[in-house]
């Protein structure tokens, strides 16, 4: 079993590199090799039993595709995109990275004349106002980002390779990633984590929105969970719609404030500022909310529980435990 | 007021051409000028107060969207497209026509720095079972076809070009055209036009599936009437949504052979021949049934009323009302 992980250098990137290092196996059989390919170099995770090659480059560059296929990996997962923020600026760039790279693998993998397992990090940006809620999974994708838009094209593409046979693929929406470890970063969803983070960690953090937003999140290890389990899918019982919205944890700014004080009490909390800012607000009012992940839950994919089971695993994961 | 037809030697685009030469207007707007655009040559009305230019080339070669668009024309109808099955036999050529060259076009007209109102003809091909009955105007798009995936991801392209203000697009999910003049097709559709088509020439007709198998049909002429409406849309009206699955008549062919009878009598019907084929069942199975258009019609999106009109427009345009 040898396993390519594009976007290998990104957060979710370098965990689920670490994870099947980590687990030695994936999808049931032992791991041979593994090759992490981003835009800069992957560290390799420092306890692979197989050998780990960091390769680099632009997938939307030619002939970037095939050289990476050619091995044929059996199991490929696509996370490399550019953000959110960034597709919605640089428009040309965002379809040439996100679209056409990933048309790009497809058909390297449709040309190498072989079926490895594919899975896509797809998002719920693929959704936009208005949405019911919750949102069910045979709802329309009318997205309003470019990102979004971007994605569900992979999407669609996804499902028509996966059913011509060049591919088995899955795209996996995943919930906003929740509590993001590092630095603040500027996207318009960057304070969901920073509330959390930044109080945990002694320092203040600006809430722009109402108490009353309500949003869908998951942690980085259920992520990296969601891909894992997408190895291990029944083809078969997937059928042909391969974009799947994963669980989440539906919650308000204010259920994650409350979160925040059960585990690490008053002094945390009065470490968020309120600053509403009503361009944020505006942004955040169109995004999805909630979802009934029927399909997803039914296929085997889990998320936690409960915000504070997010909380936990930040602090299990990225703090030490303590 | 100039308007561009891509497409314009095929059967919509021939009587598209017809329709606003009679009529001298657009939108309200003296037509000034038309340019007529296909893989062969296109016939220009005969009767047009204004010049028609007939231009060949092939969408999805380089420069040639750039040179289409270099006049400006305020309308652009872009009807052009390799059809089902060839999509699904020629998997590579289908994306280039029906998906790069579609994109060309929108990237050409977000080039020439301005913003024409752009009409795509997309499909009900977009959606494929399961689906409910009817299916409603949010509903999934999940296409079982590659031309279905192609026709979906222009929608996509074109809700994403208008949001950032290059184009105002509007993507028209037609319903199956019918009765289709001309000769008798390939197409696994092509009986629902045969079996009236051809028993009022006197000749017989091939029905392979089961008289309880509905369909959503339109006339040519309606299609036709779905186009020039679309260029008196108000864009704000219409909002980011730019996929509109368009109004039609939803019959059984049990249904469609009675209102042949109904018109034509006994002696026509006689002459459809029964012969069952289990593969074009399990395709036409597939297909969607019937639509709720809630948001067409209340755009102003007009169908007939019944299958019988859908003949009847058949005899007065195609047989000279006989």
């Amino acid at each position: 079993m040898r396993v390519l992980i594009i976007g290998g250098a990104g957060m979710i990137g370098r965990k689920l590199a670490a994870r099947i290092a980590g687990d030695g196996v994936l999808a049931g059989r032992a791991v041979a090799a593994m090759t992490l390919h981003d835009i800069a170099p992957a560290t390799p995770p420092p306890d692979a039993a197989f050998p780990v090659t960091v390769e680099t480059g632009d997938l939307s560059e030619p002939g970037e595709a095939a050289r990476l296929v050619a091995g044929k990996p059996d199991v490929i997962y696509h996370l490399a995109a550019i953000v959110s923020g960034q597709a919605e600026q640089e428009f040309a760039a965002g379809y040439r990275i996100n679209m056409d790279g990933t048309r790009a693998l497809l058909d390297a993998i449709r040309q190498a004349d072989y079926r490895p397992r594919f899975v896509f990090t797809s998002s719920i940006a693929a959704f936009g106002a208005p949405l019911p809620d919750p949102i069910p999974d045979d709802f329309m994708v009318a997205p309003l980002t470019s990102y979004g838009t971007q994605k569900a094209i992979c999407e669609l593409l996804i499902s028509d390779y996966t059913r011509k046979g060049f591919v088995d693929g899955y795209a996996l929406r995943l919930p906003t990633i929740c509590v993001r470890p590092g630095k603040p970063n500027a996207a318009a969803s960057g304070f969901f984590s920073a509330i959390i983070r930044e109080p945990l960690a002694g320092q203040e953090a600006v809430l722009p929105v109402s108490d009353d937003v309500m949003h869908w999140f998951a942690s980085p290890r259920a992520a990296v969970g969601f891909l894992v389990h997408a190895a291990t899918l029944d083809a078969a019982a997937v059928g042909p719609r391969r974009a799947l919205t994963l669980p989440g944890v539906a919650v308000t700014v204010g259920g994650q404030i409350e979160a925040l004080r059960g585990i690490a009490g008053d002094k945390a909390v009065a470490l968020i500022r309120r600053e509403p800012d009503a361009f944020i607000q505006t942004i955040i009012e169109s995004w999805p909310r909630r979802f009934d992940t029927r399909r997803a839950r039914d296929l085997g994919f889990q998320a936690e529980g409960s915000f504070e089971a997010i909380i936990r695993v930040h602090i299990e994961d990225e703090l030490g435990g303590g």
